[in-house]
């Protein structure tokens, strides 16, 4: 089944299904090695391990070739967090062939403007984009596709600047009647609370993804029984990595040594199993002319 | 003092230095943080965050991309990991062009073929560079520099390819002689003795560099006694990055839920210290026009 | 139908086709809007335009964003002029990969060692691949392709490298027997005599592809009656813009000014034209929101 | 001399400078070797090269690869038309880093919003950027540039927008003021008037660059009396290539034969020549192992 195909089933499927961060093509790999249905290209965590802002300091196109990397990696799909599409109706519909190309099932889109800032850095003063204005990105978005399974997710950024329920639901209501395949509403409260005053009042109109990275301790089941479509676990993968590394860097530098390490992380030769060394090993025998068994001799030595 | 100039004095400082390897823009800084001198910019560790292997599958100038973001996130020298230095001589030459511009301090060429293979992947069948072309390598990259202070370190793969003693110190000597600023000499037995055979023979040449992966229980004042000048710490971000990741996956998976994760990490408001949000946030003080002191007004809405 | 079905048909077909040489977007698209059915991503061209060496300077990832932007300008076939493969072949099977994402219809690459020197600039001493490693290689792209009609050619530099028939033989035939899609038949001398004899011998057993920059004054029926398939115009394009930008710029330097150009050269609607700025007009009608059919008035000024 | 000091000198010399557009590494190198003193990296010429819009549709580090081909091809300084600084004052002082990096001289940015539409279609229904804002950014760069050298043009567009003298010399006013080395000066009308107006109230406030694209037929010294201190010829190289390659490609498909065109364009060791092939041809002596004098032996052969 195609990757755009089987995200369409999971927004659609009648049970919650789950998407976890990744930020490059190991961690892509990861999270699919670990089960899961589909992979989160987020902005944050791509942004933050080239070692720049979230705030499209990396140009667009830097971010494609991350993408590119983590889709290759992968079979399961994966949607980028896209920010605003980088732009206008022009770029964001651009960007749609450019993910095409790459295998990659759907892009979220969310009305703020370029360049855009982190949802949870001064939210309140972050103007939104102008209703109007963003559904024709959406309606270019959908319309630029050329595969009909390509998924155009809507993020509604209403809650987090600090507006109320009517005008999250205008502007869902509005995204949805310009072709949005799903609506992601986000929150930043520590409670479902915005959630799920949404989700009462949206009922079935078309699949709702949720974020939550602040309400982390609501129960997985709220949001099943909310109707709630997809769980994007949003930027986890990352910040186990960050603890784990500042750890081992701590501890290499006061030991100058590897000796303390050594065993509390994977082997050199679990890199070469996520990279898939056997296979070009394999593929060597294949496609190589093979040497009559026996290897170069090295010249007689004392040592 | 230049990066180039940093670099340079470690490699001739009387005391031993370590490098710890990175593979982004995050990681470097991580390392950075952590009171480390400089960065490894690893072959291994690129590719595989990557998700491709370490066989010059990534085109240089996608590692090259890699190395920008790295050497921009942070003020200490950085040496790249440039494997044959992606081709011939004159590619070799290009490379330093481009390194200097992105204020790379060093680049560490190693004495195989294009496309490599990792030195622990069926090293004793991988064939060696001919002395004269590599020598001709390091000349071409010691005349190309512009910053008299760039660092070419020259990788012996003798012992790694199966070699003795008498290969290795022929090697060295003919890349001492071609210009090289130190000589990586790699092992990968689970002793030092190939490292300390060489010492006891090169005595002060030219300084020495030794990548400790497979002899880590070395106790790091055996490389000081024997005259070691740096040492590289090669892959342990990377390696626990990815037992953190999974762990963290699996968790996540298993719980259906964030819980059990939330407190075992670092917090998201790390990832802006760790991308300078905040220096934005003065910035935008300074160069953005400042409205009166109030944000937009919200409408008011009865939820 | 798909572009590798189209390149597939000129191979295949009865009649002599053509195919011409661009190295960028621009000339791509002149090339489609001339008649031509098919582009020749020549690597000469494209690495001449960015202004290096045709020894593979520039990265293949830099070659392959050109050769992006060149697809995605046109709608008839291209085939990329891919030098060695760039590598070996894990190297040119990786390509295969980005190429059909990119909707390239055929590679072309060629029996000599990575990085390559163009084919006319010191031939005779330039060494050949040996033939079962680029056998390999064209088995591996072959084995790679997912979609059936992608187009592998496989270029003999034999009587480049100053090789007899016999040689040229030997190896079309090893490479068709690979799976080469259509061999091409390189010569450096004036006459189509090379050519000429090589077909007398091939007959039927695969199509055949030339490049007459040197023997341009064969009539093409010769080459028609001969039984080639293809032939490539392989780099007037660039070349003829060289002439008439080392014309114009010396008629401006010379004048201090334009008058004596502008009539000469394509007016700037044309380069709109070109790049279709007239579709982004009607999509702006379509996906951004009207204003009330008034410009913003500007403040009355007195001029 | 350093470039920037290069293109410093140009901006503030007594005499009428004049660049030249280019839109890649071959057209900078020809500007180079036609003895003008400096190169225009147009936008509107290297998005139609790339075969795209000049509408911010290449992602802005596609733009900075082409200008690092420019830059590196060539010894006179380049200033890069940047269009807005490709988003607000955050992305304006990224780039300027980037660009001191490449040894590019300068930077040109103009007071509209991104992403841009070009200065010639749609001209009056085009919105100006805030001044407070765009004089911001104009700030932000100046105070990121590490050369005390690098120069930072902003382009006023007021006269483009169907606005007054006013507002030109009120926008001119505030981006000196802000810190801009030098005022560009558009207008699209085909005689000097808006720009003589200009320039007779300016009076030597600063540097003031022209585009004759539109007033071509303006005697230059009508500008060297105005007191204007730089021209740049825009897009003349791109649109007499256009005019080359449409002529030739159009006499190749009609003829079936390079016979007609052979004569009339550069041969093909003049593209070798622009490549500086020598330089390689030499170095190959100097860092390849030679060889004993004697070609690799063919094998014996009757043909």
């Amino acid at each position: 089944m195609k990757k755009t195909t089987q995200f369409r089933e999971m927004l659609q499927s009648k049970q919650l299904e789950f998407i976890m961060e990744a930020h490059n093509g190991l961690s892509a790999k990861i999270v699919e090695e670990a089960g899961f249905k589909g992979i989160w290209g987020s902005g944050l965590s791509i942004s933050a391990a080239m070692g720049v802002r979230d705030n499209n300091e990396a140009s667009w196109t830097q971010v494609l070739e991350v993408v590119e990397f983590m889709s290759d990696a992968t079979s399961i799909p994966l949607m980028l967090d896209a920010d605003t599409g980088y732009g206008n109706f022009n770029n964001a519909r651009r960007l749609v062939k450019k993910l095409e190309q790459r295998n990659v099932a759907a892009m979220c889109i969310e009305d703020k403007l370029f360049p855009k800032t982190n949802s949870f850095i001064n939210s309140e003063q972050q103007p939104l984009a102008d209703i109007d204005e963003f559904s024709g990105k959406i309606k270019a978005v959908k319309d630029s596709q050329t595969d009909p399974d390509f998924n155009c997710v809507a993020r509604v950024e209403a809650f987090i600047a600090g507006w109320g329920l009517g005008e999250a639901l205008k502007r869902a209501e509005a995204y949805h009647n310009a072709g949005a395949d799903a609506i992601l509403m986000h929150s930043k409260i520590n409670t479902a609370d915005q959630i799920l005053s949404f989700m009462k009042e949206w009922k079935d109109t078309c699949p709702v993804v949720i974020v939550p990275t602040m309400y982390y301790d609501t129960p997985t089941n709220v949001f099943e029984e909310a109707g709630v479509s997809l769980v994007i676990w949003a930027n986890h993968l990352l910040r186990s990595s960050i603890s784990a590394m500042q750890n081992t860097v701590k501890q290499i530098y006061d030991d100058r040594s590897l000796a303390n390490v050594e065993k509390a992380i994977v082997p050199v030769k679990e890199i070469f199993r996520l990279q898939n060394a056997q296979e070009l090993k394999e593929a060597e025998k294949k496609f190589l002319p093979q040497k009559n068994g026996k290897t170069e001799e090295k010249p007689a030595e004392v040592n």
